[in-house]
């Protein structure tokens, strides 16, 4: 059998040897565009922020390795531009300029995602970069180093955004952030963003909500920011507004589209052609919470996505429950984390939600070192049913929020969640863990 | 309505505010047979490992609070030897020496536990302390200070006798540990205890295996602990063999005794006397793996148990869901946290356990300062069921095992929990985090 994979990044890579492992004899062929498969693209902005460590170190395992020890046929520098479903084919063009074509018996598409750039002047200039790619993570790098890079000026101010602000503060770089949208964090509740936004403010970011950005034009060696009434002068800006599925190609071939014209996959990653599966940030996924589709490009569904396309390929039927949405992120000495729904998703899904906000400590009391840990819990006034979580604090927060996703898996009660028995000692947390506090206050509003 | 308490700690003094909260026109009385009430317990090896932190730094709420602020006739120095079932009715004495009874409708046993003491020659010695009260805390503080001690021996190897022994090296006492039972840490799997056998080697921690206590003598100031095989000169002695109820005036009033002689209680923390409540560390709970009984004394259990017999005797009937033995500790540079059953007790409670050691990392590839993360993992080989999990860790350990924690109580899959959405940046773990790389080896073995 010919399984074919277009992207050789997590969800590609993951099925590809997954696949081999399965089944040795199924002819796993993956066409990569770029140079690079199998790398920590979420390490790039801490990797950025220490000119001591050599980007490299990001690379799991190399395009070789793959090729040389998991008899892997991997192509890099072959970009897939068209599927012919009728004919069970791709057709692409290399980087050398040379067409090529191949044909499949199951095809998986493993585009990704694309950073997001807005259509206006000046967004072509040299200074101007994204962070997607690792060769974007090198471009930056060597950009901040080689050019003496002073003053930045991040565009957006979403997970790359904030992890590269701290980035840039750790090489000396004076950043400023600017959006147009009025609000700081709007997924995240209002007294939570504000201890994030006094974290930034306090290690002298400058940060810019509600201007609409008109162009870019050159000065002297950098740019100029040009928006309405805000001018910020830089050496160079990163654009962090968001990505895009790549699925520009699935639509051409006129497979379904689902949420943010992600590619539409069943619980079993299957496309609306049976022979062709997608997963990862190219592809929509389940919500654990809702049960209805979402788009959330984040590693973890990727790779976990990527493994079940190869069980399904190889003949193992592996279904995919779905996400609860969980992130975390570090920003300076912050730790910020969210599993589950906010209450604006709550109420735009047809739930009744209430939430409440609680500040408790890190540590027990009389503990030394103890800091604050804020949380916001929302619920389903209805059915008592634990909505989602978000934590902001200092410690205690990153892994705190997997027992939230687990809860949410299971479709708990706040009521029930209550009664968990999660660990207590001093050096930890308090003897009512954050989170049972939360949980144990939310439930006198249900 | 009278409601008397006995016991003025996590369950007693938990149950007293809340009674109070529920409803002003209770008459709540407490008996306390010490002086303190309501302060960390779980914290004084961490307060006597530094000489500038006041032991009173672990009181939460003092005795006068509760009375004055909480309207709680609370009486400190109140022993209550005696209960009189038939004429409803505590009887007791007081420090001063002078005998006191009380009238109840409703009772509520909180007498907690106390430390085990060997019947041997020389244990009654001055320099022989089991750290249980804040009476006990203050009086080890004060001596390691005041006798200038050099070198402790420290009997028992549970979590107080781990954490004690972080406590004396703080303090520069050099300690040895000793114990009749041949294996270190039992409860724990083979793997992790050596990691936590090697952390206290290094440390230059002594410990003693399978050297059965025969008798303790005086030896200049210190004393000489005899054992068979073995002998240890030290200024002081912890005795830390482990704790057991307070249940003897419960069982003189012919109320039923369960798991390891705790008091029996029902779900709603009622004892055989329906008029009689218990909860804390001298009643026995349910345990959410196997729904049996089972005694786990822990601060939470006794602070959420408390506001259980608060309701249940305020007339909401709450109902408690269980423990699933969720604990964590640390000692050193090392965080040691398990929930569920180990392997063993899975097969005691009548599973078909199958089990699963992974070493993983604390930080994603690439990113600097990760460490080790050993973990097991226990399922039912018959129904594919989470059973337990232990870690052992440098970091990312203590409040990831609430994620355990919570699919213990949802009586999970491996297969199910190997599923969820955990979170996952570079700085708190790899894109797989350990619990699921465990989950995924251990379905293998199902």
């Amino acid at each position: 059998m010919k399984f074919v994979i277009i992207g050789g990044d997590a969800a590609g890579m993951s099925a590809a040897s997954r696949a081999k492992r399965k089944n040795p004899d199924v002819d796993v062929l993956v066409l990569e565009q770029t140079h690079d498969v199998s790398y920590s693209a979420c390490g790039m902005p801490y990797n950025i922020s220490d000119p001591q460590r050599d980007m490299e170190k990001l690379v799991v395992r190399r395009a070789e390795v793959f090729i040389e020890k998991n008899k892997i046929n991997l192509l890099t520098g072959h970009r897939v531009t068209a599927i012919d479903r009728a004919a069970k084919k791709v057709t692409g063009i290399t980087v050398q300029g040379e067409s090529f074509d191949f044909d499949y018996d199951k095809l998986f598409i493993a585009t990704g995602a694309s950073a997001v750039f807005p259509d206006l002047p000046g967004f072509d200039l040299p200074q101007i970069m994204a962070l997607k790619s690792l060769e974007d993570g090198k471009r930056i790098k060597s950009y901040i180093k080689e050019k003496n890079v002073k003053k930045a000026v991040i565009i957006g101010m979403g997970y790359i955004a904030l992890e590269m602000c701290e980035a840039f503060e750790k090489r000396g770089v004076k950043t400023s952030m600017v959006k147009p949208r009025p609000i700081f964090l709007p997924w995240l509740n209002k007294d939570l963003a504000d201890v994030i936004h006094e974290e930034l403010i306090d290690k002298g970011i400058d940060i810019h909500t509600g201007y609409a950005i008109k162009k870019i034009e050159p000065s002297g060696n950098g740019v100029r920011v040009d928006c309405e009434g805000l001018t910020l002068e830089a050496d160079m800006v990163l654009v962090a507004s968001g990505v895009k599925p790549c699925s520009e190609m699935a639509r051409d071939a006129g497979l379904d589209l689902g949420i943010s014209d992600s590619i539409a996959v069943d619980r079993y990653l299957r496309t609306s052609d049976e022979d062709i599966y997608a997963a990862g940030d190219c592809a929509d996924t389940y919500h654990v919470v809702t049960d209805d589709k979402c788009w959330i490009p984040l590693a973890l569904i990727a790779n976990r996505a990527g493994w079940a396309v190869a069980d399904n390929v190889c003949g193992t039927q592996t279904r995919l429950q779905g996400v609860a949405g969980t992130s975390v992120f570090k920003v300076f000495s912050l730790e910020v984390a969210r599993s589950g729904l906010n209450c604006k998703e709550a109420a735009d899904a047809g739930f009744d939600p209430v939430e409440n906000s609680v500040k408790t400590r890190s540590r027990a009391h009389g503990h030394p070192g103890s800091t604050p840990i804020h949380i916001n819990m929302v619920a389903d006034k209805k059915t008592g049913r634990l909505l989602g979580t978000q934590m902001v604090g200092k410690e205690g927060v990153a892994h705190r929020i997997n027992a939230i996703a687990v809860a949410l898996h299971n479709k708990m009660t706040v009521e029930d969640f209550s009664q968990s028995d999660l660990a207590y000692a001093p050096p930890f947390g308090p003897v009512w863990d954050p989170l049972l506090t939360a949980a144990n206050q939310l439930v006198k509003k249900i």
